[in-house]
């Protein structure tokens, strides 16, 4: 059974938030407390490390389950199917639907159930639900889907990643300059004999220590009103983790595929922070002894900042549409898919193209 | 394969709300606008309708995964198994971790991730996720775990639903009678030759009028803070497409279990309200042209409320251990679990005790 890609689509947001906006927010150390540097040189250390220039930011009317409508509109028209044979619509988020900076997430009815209601799909057979699981969720969704299709409950799946961490950002927080807002979809399919076909994976969550190493905790701002949370992270402790742990899922789910390094043509890696995300990707490599080629790791990170589960797909369909410079893929290349978010969670994908 | 109940377990909250509780509530209609009838009637007539006396609240100190954990530790105990054997631990519920009343949801990260973590299982192997499904979050998992272990991805799965509605309920509205706190888990495993099994399940998600019927609203009071929401539902609605569509699935789940009705020993229905429940399976003998038998259906909803994702599988766990008067299993015994709730999501599954 081939469980393949059959189209993909994404809603990258129009507001283009630049790192010169950062320039007069009042950035505070976690205990409150002023920082010596000035914002400019906050803000260029955070560049250099990040990768980040510009990331984007939806419009107030839309929220997560309208960026997660939009690109599931566009990966159905990619793929050229009737929405009525969707069987499962999967939506990876982590907040719910947030109307507003510190407002509570809504999550009920499920965004999926509302993207289902955006698509006008009638057939009650097409299930939809929605999945947490941190930034790994759309990766995470894929490997639901393939389980649904190896299982015979499933022959097609529209898989949704999307998040609006605008809205949850504390902006007393230096961190607060990574996060982004978008949506990336894609419909897999077992039905399509000229598609490509997913050979391996892999799933890990490391909860022993590292389960709050991403929490919802108060502003930096010791005045601010307990009862407001954001979007915070013990940076250090996760790019540790994460260049210990991700590398070695990775060489798992690649030797599981049996295809060796060598045939490996992109790695579509969850844009998390460039430095973090070369790391990874070179203590991958060295697992095999063998250096990093040239252009293997596409990244938007530099025009979106980070999306969360929005970023891989939204990556992937980029490049698939020959929108990034200097990627391609083509009939038969090798790709790895990975990820790493709150949970922690660590997983990754090879697909046949 | 045969996937088959290993263990089950609950937590039930200490804290017993009786109806004369909500005495001097001043309940408003969705206008704002008083009620001609006193606070007697009103809950004199809920209790006729719903058949609820009595529900339960968590304690402050505890949130939904803390009732999750307990409830996970309560079936690991009863399954007697090493929980470092466990593939995947799959959290339903709605709402996140919602420390105090009107606060933000917390899911980052999520609550299955805090579950293992307070379970202090160190297997990276154990995957971790939430999953939201409405009410029938708890069967849904179920089916999820089902499809893994099919699909060779697990062969041993914690799937736990768990609730605080008492902090999202609007104190002004009539429905917050209903909602209740608790939490339920359940260990499921292929490897067990003495276990049950599952035969058949379906589920549905309906979507085109009806994804809005259960939603996150606010305070009828008018002049209350417009950005505080509550679980809201059009309860006339949600009762009418209930008993159309629920008795339908079930007819399908029982009929592709290979069973027929008079093999049903007993029906585990979500605790919604009981004239509902008592509608959907009196639909759902007549299109068997068969009388509902005596006992068919076990209910705790008069002591315990409607807990959500928690009813499920914290009747089906009271009722195998023998602490519902008047109700037991035996081995061999066919039975069937059923839910409806926010998407609208329905669903159900056979199983062979």
């Amino acid at each position: 059974m081939k469980v393949s890609i059959k189209g993909s689509g994404s809603y990258i947001p129009p507001l283009i938030t630049p790192n010169e906006a950062f320039n007069s927010h009042a950035f505070l150390q976690e205990n409150g407390q002023v920082f010596e540097q000035e914002n400019g040189v906050i803000i260029e250390k955070f560049k250099a490390i990040t990768g980040i220039e510009n990331r984007r930011y939806a419009p107030d009317h839309l929220n997560t389950s309208d960026l997660g409508f939009l690109a599931a509109q566009d990966a159905i028209t990619d793929a050229n199917i009737d929405p009525e044979t969707i069987d499962y619509i999967i939506f990876g988020h982590n907040f719910g639907d947030v109307s507003a900076p510190g407002a509570q997430g809504d999550t009920l009815p499920s965004l999926a159930s509302r993207v289902k209601h955006l698509l006008r799909i009638k057939n009650p057979s097409c299930v939809a639900y929605d999945l947490l699981f941190g930034c790994p969720g759309w990766i995470e969704g894929v490997i639901h889907a393939q389980a649904f299709m190896k299982a015979g409950m499933a022959k097609r799946c529209l898989v949704i990643g999307g998040e609006t961490l605008s809205r949850v950002l504390d902006p007393h927080d230096r961190d607060s300059m990574i996060y982004a807002d978008g949506a990336g979809a894609t419909i897999l399919d077992i039905e399509d004999p000229q598609g490509g076909s997913i050979l391996s994976h892999a799933s890990e969550t490391h909860s022993f220590e590292e389960a709050h190493f991403l929490f919802f905790g108060c502003s930096y701002k010791q005045d601010a009103p307990k009862n407001e949370k954001y979007i915070k992270m013990y940076g250090r402790k996760i790019y540790e983790f994460a260049v210990t742990h991700v590398p070695i899922a990775m060489q798992k789910c690649l030797d599981a595929s049996g295809h060796n390094i060598g045939d490996l043509k992109k790695i579509f890696i969850h844009q998390a922070n460039e430095k973090m995300d070369a790391a990874i990707v070179k203590r991958f490599y060295r697992q095999y002894k063998t250096p990093v080629p040239d252009g293997i790791m596409p990244m938007n990170i530099h025009e979106f900042g980070n999306s969360s589960v929005a970023t891989v797909p939204t990556l992937f369909d980029m490049v698939k549409r020959g929108q990034l410079e200097g990627h391609m893929i083509e009939k038969g290349d090798v790709v790895m898919f990975a990820s790493v978010g709150a949970g922690m969670n660590i997983n990754a994908f090879v697909y046949e193209v």
